[in-house]
C-alpha cells in the first residue's frame, strides 16, 4: 500500500509567498501601526491579522499576522532583518516563517493507535499541513502500519532502568530538523532534560476535561465521580504532569449507563479530533504561549 | 404585579390518572414481568418504562416507570399497600407518586438572582411542573421580586455566630411540606445536621464543571488555568463540599480573550440552564440516587 | 418593584474614552497600516483589532477596531472628520462610536414573552449593553410587566386592514432616536417601507435552524421529519421572509420521544439564547453586513 | 500489512447467551407485562428495557429488549417459536438476534474515503460490532487500502448507460447474506428496485443538517447562505431524495471566515462520526423505523 499526503492543495498557489508573523510583547501604542507600517514599506498585503490585549493598561500584547508579499522566497531575508530594528523598540519576542515552508514532526505513540491514526488520514487526506518526519514508539504494534505510508518507525524500548538511555536514542533520531513533537498516547513521562529542548514544541493529548483527573485512569475517574460530560485536553508539555498550557479542550455528554469500557470508546474520537486540532493549530502558527496559558488565534 | 403560573396545560386532561414508580433493588430475574405484571392486574398502563442494570450479574437494578391507572385517586392506596408484596420479594427501595400531586420546592438564594429568576420563569411559563413553596434568603436583595409573584420570601440572615439559629428558623419556615429545597446560588454552607433532613433532596448548582475547581472562586480558578471550556454541575448536597451525586452538567467553550468577569457572564447562562435542568428532572421523578451517584432517566 | 439596569460596571473607567470603528472596503495594500497609523498619529492605543479578508486578491475586506483616545468626548468628533480622507482613499464604508453612548433598542413583542424577559434579565443584570426605550407590542399581556421595569409599552393592535396606519404609528412611538429594533417573537410581518427605515437594524429571532423549515410552525415541521437537533436563528429582516443575513445560530438535540409540545418548550431556551447573544454583538458594533451575509469579529 | 478486527473483546464472555428483541405494535394494555412474563417464564433475564408510546390513547408502542438466556444457541429457536402467539396477539411487528451473531455490511464508497476510513477503523478497533463483508465502488481509488484489511473489494463502474446492469452486478456481488448496506459517500443515485431490495436497510449520509440543503453541493449552498453551523445527516434511504427516515445528525459552529474548502474540511470530520454512530446504532438493534421517522434507543 502506497499512500502520500496529497501534494498539491487547491489554494496552493496562493501560498507560495505567503508567510507568518507571531508577536508577544509589553503593550503599549503604536505597536499595531508599527507592524503594520513596516509591512506595507517592505511591499507585504496584510491578508488576516488577530491580535489580544490582555489588559489595555500595562498587559501584554500579542498579534499573529499573515501577509503576502511578491517573490517572498527571495525577500524575506531582508524582511527579517529589516523588522529587528521594530523588535527591539517594543521588545518583542517574535517569530516570521513562510507558509510553504512546512513543520516537521515526530510522533511518539504507545499502543493505543487511534490518534496516530487520525493524525495519518488527516495528513494523508491533505487537511494537517505538516511533514510527518518519524514516528517512535516504545512498542512495535504501529511499525508495520506507520512504514506502508513511508514513515520512518523508530522502535525504541523503554524501561525504568533504560528511560535516559532511551531518551538520549529519541533525540538522536529525531535529530535538528524536527519543529514538534506529538505524544499521540505515548504513554511515558517525558524528563524535564528533554522538555527542555522542546520547550512548548511538545503537544500531549491527555484523556480528560484537564484539570479534572489529573493523572492515572481519568475514564475510571471519571465513571466513579459519574460526571455527565467527559472531555479530552491537548496541550504543551512542562516538568508539571497535566499541568502545562491548555491548547485545546473538547467534550461529550455521557450518561449513567456508559461504564469505563464505553467512556474510553467515547473518549477515543474526542482525544483523536481534540489532538489534531491542536497540531493543526500549531503547525499553523496560531498559538502563542505566555507563562502558563495559550493564546490561540 | 400579579403573574401565577399557568394553572391549565395543554396535556393536562392527559395527567389525572397518571403515576410514576421509581424502584431500586438487587438485580435478578424476573422484576420487570413481576412489576409489570402487576401494574397490569391492577388495570394500570403503562405509557414509559426506564431501567439500568449496573451489572447483569450481581448489579443494582433501577427501574421508572410511568402509567395511567383509571380513577387514579381513589385507586392508588391500594395499588400502593398491594405492592408491597413484590417490593420485599425482590428487596426494593421504591416510591410511587401521582403525576398531579406537584413537588413542593423550597429555593434558597443569596445576592445573585440568575438562578432564581430561571426557576421563576420557568415555573410561570408552566415548564417547571412544581409548585414554589417559598424563598429563603440571607439577604433582603430579591424580595420585592419574589413577592410580586405572590411567593412567600423569608429573609433570614446568616452570620459565622448565628449560623445555627439560622438553620433552626430555616427548618421552621420550610415546615414539613417540601419536597426538595434548590440552593440557587445560595452561599451558605449547609450543616450535617441540615442536610440529614433532606438527604438527597437538596440540589445547588456549582459554577463550574466538577469535579475541576472544587471550591471559592472557580471562574477565577478557570482563567488562572487558562481552560477552553468552562461548566457548571448541579447536585445532591452532601457533607462532602462539592462532592455529592452529579445529577447535570453543561459546558460552553471560552477562549483566552475572556477574562473573569466575561466568564462569570458567561457562566450564568449555564448555571441557570443546568440548575434549571436538574430541577426539573427531580420534580418529573427521574433521578434515583445510587451511593455517590445518580441514573438519571 | 422597582428594578433598573445596574449604572456601574467594573471596567466602567475603561470605558470612558474607548471607541470602536467598523470598517468595509474592498481589499487592497496598505489598508491596516493607514488606519492604524491614522489611529496613532491621533493619539488613540489600539486595545482590540479583528479584521477579515473576503478573498485576498480582490475581495472584500472588513475590520473592526477597538481604541482609547484620551478625553475622546472633546476630541471624537475631529477624529471622525479627519479619518474622512483615509476613508475615500480605500472606499470604505465605516463607522465610528463611542461606547460609551450607548445604542437605544425599541423591541417588539407579541403574547411569547420568553425572549423579552430574556432581554430584560440581561439588560437588568448589565450583560446587555444598552438602553431599551420602549416595547411595542399587538397585545396588552406584557404591558404590566414591561412598565414595573419603568420601561414605556406601546400597545399597538395590527389587523389586516389596520396594518399600514398600524406601521405608520410604530414608527411615530419609535421615532428619531432608536438604533435597532428588535422582534422578540413578534409574530406579524414587517412591510418593506418599514424595512427600509431600518436596513440592517431589525433583528428577528426564527424558531428554526434556517434555512430548514422556513415559514409557519417550524417545531411541527419539525417533529414532522424527524429531525435530532431543533434551533433557532437570529438573522437581519429582508424583504425575503426568513431570507436575511444571519446573525447567530444554534441549536439542541432533541430525541423522537420529545414531541411538538416538548420542542417548543427546548426551543424557547434556543430562541432567547440566540436572540441575546445577537443582540449583544449588535450593540457591540461586531456585526457587518455585506450582501446577504454577516461577518461577526 | 495485515489488519484484523480484534476478535475478543473483554465484555464478550458476556455476550454468548444474549439476545436483542425489537417490536412495533399498536399500544394498549398489558403489553410490557406479557413480553416480560413470556421471557421470565422462559427462563431470560432482562438486562436492559427501552420503550416508546406515541400517543398514550391510540398510538404506536415501540420497545427493545436486551436480555440474558442461558444456552442461548439451542433455545433460540423455541424462544422465537413460542413468541409467535404473543405477538400475533398484540399485532407486532417484531424481530429477535442474538447479540453473538454479528451484522454483516456492505460498504459503497466512490472517491471521497473519510467515511470508509472511519468505519474500517472503528471495527479494526473493535468499537463496531459487525462484519465487513466487501466494499463496492465505482472507483478504483481505495482498492489496494480496502484489500490491505483482507476486505473483497468490487469495482463497478456506473455510467448513465450501464447503471441499471451496474445495480444488476451490485446485488449478485451483495448476494444474499449482507443485512445492511453503507453509503459512505457513494455518489450515485440508488434506483426504487435497489431500494426496495433493502427497505430501512440502506443508511446514507448526507453532507448537510436535512432538511436544509437538500441535494446537491450542500456546503456551497451553506457558504452562501451564511449560516453559522453547518452538519450531517445519516439516513435510511427511500425513493426521495434526502428525504428518507433520520437515524442521526450531528453539528458543528462555524465563522464567516471558513471558506468553501474549510466548511468540507471540518464537514468531513462531521460525516464520519455521524455515520459511524449510525451504523453502530443499526447493529445494535436500536433503530425503529416508523412512517417517515426512526425510534432510536
Amino acid at each position: 500500500m502506497e499512500i502520500h499526503a496529497k501534494q498539491i492543495r487547491p489554494d496552493d498557489q496562493n501560498r507560495a509567498n505567503r508567510a507568518r508573523m507571531l508577536i508577544s510583547c509589553p503593550d503599549g501604542p503604536g505597536i499595531v501601526a508599527a507592524v503594520s507600517h513596516f509591512l506595507h514599506q517592505h511591499g507585504a498585503n496584510i491578508v488576516q491579522s488577530d491580535q489580544y490585549t490582555m489588559d489595555p493598561s500595562g498587559g501584554m500584547f500579542f498579534m499573529r499576522i499573515e501577509f503576502d508579499l511578491p517573490q517572498l522566497e527571495s525577500n524575506l531575508a531582508k524582511l527579517e532583518a529589516d523588522f529587528a530594528d521594530v523588535a527591539t523598540r517594543f521588545e518583542m519576542e517574535w517569530s516570521l516563517s513562510a507558509v510553504s515552508r512546512k513543520k516537521r514532526l515526530a510522533i511518539f505513540v504507545s499502543k493505543e493507535d487511534h490518534c496516530l491514526v487520525e493524525l495519518l488520514w488527516q495528513w494523508q487526506a491533505g487537511d494537517l499541513d505538516a511533514d510527518i518526519a518519524l514516528v517512535v514508539s516504545n512498542h512495535l504494534d504501529m511499525k508495520n502500519y506507520v512504514e506502508s505510508f513511508g514513515i520512518p518507525y523508530h522502535h525504541i524500548p523503554v524501561t525504568a532502568d533504560t528511560k535516559k538511555e532511551a531518551e538520549q536514542r529519541q533525540l538522536e533520531v529525531i535529530g535538528n530538523d524536527v519543529d514538534v513533537i506529538i505524544l499521540a498516547r505515548y504513554m511515558q513521562i517525558i524528563s524535564p532534560t528533554f522538555i527542555e529542548h522542546y520547550r512548548n514544541r511538545i503537544i500531549n493529548i491527555h484523556h480528560s476535561f484537564l484539570p479534572a483527573f489529573v493523572g492515572g485512569k481519568p475514564y475510571a475517574q471519571a465513571y466513579n465521580r459519574g460526571v455527565k460530560i467527559i472531555g479530552a485536553t491537548a496541550h504543551y508539555v512542562t516538568e508539571e504532569l497535566d499541568g502545562g498550557p491548555i491548547i485545546e479542550q473538547d467534550v461529550q455528554r455521557v450518561s449513567h449507563g456508559d461504564n469505563v469500557t464505553e467512556l474510553k470508546r467515547i473518549g477515543r474520537t474526542i482525544e483523536r479530533v481534540v489532538l489534531a486540532r491542536a497540531v493543526k493549530w500549531h503547525v499553523e502558527d496560531r498559538v502563542l504561549v505566555h507563562e502558563n496559558k495559550t493564546v490561540v488565534f
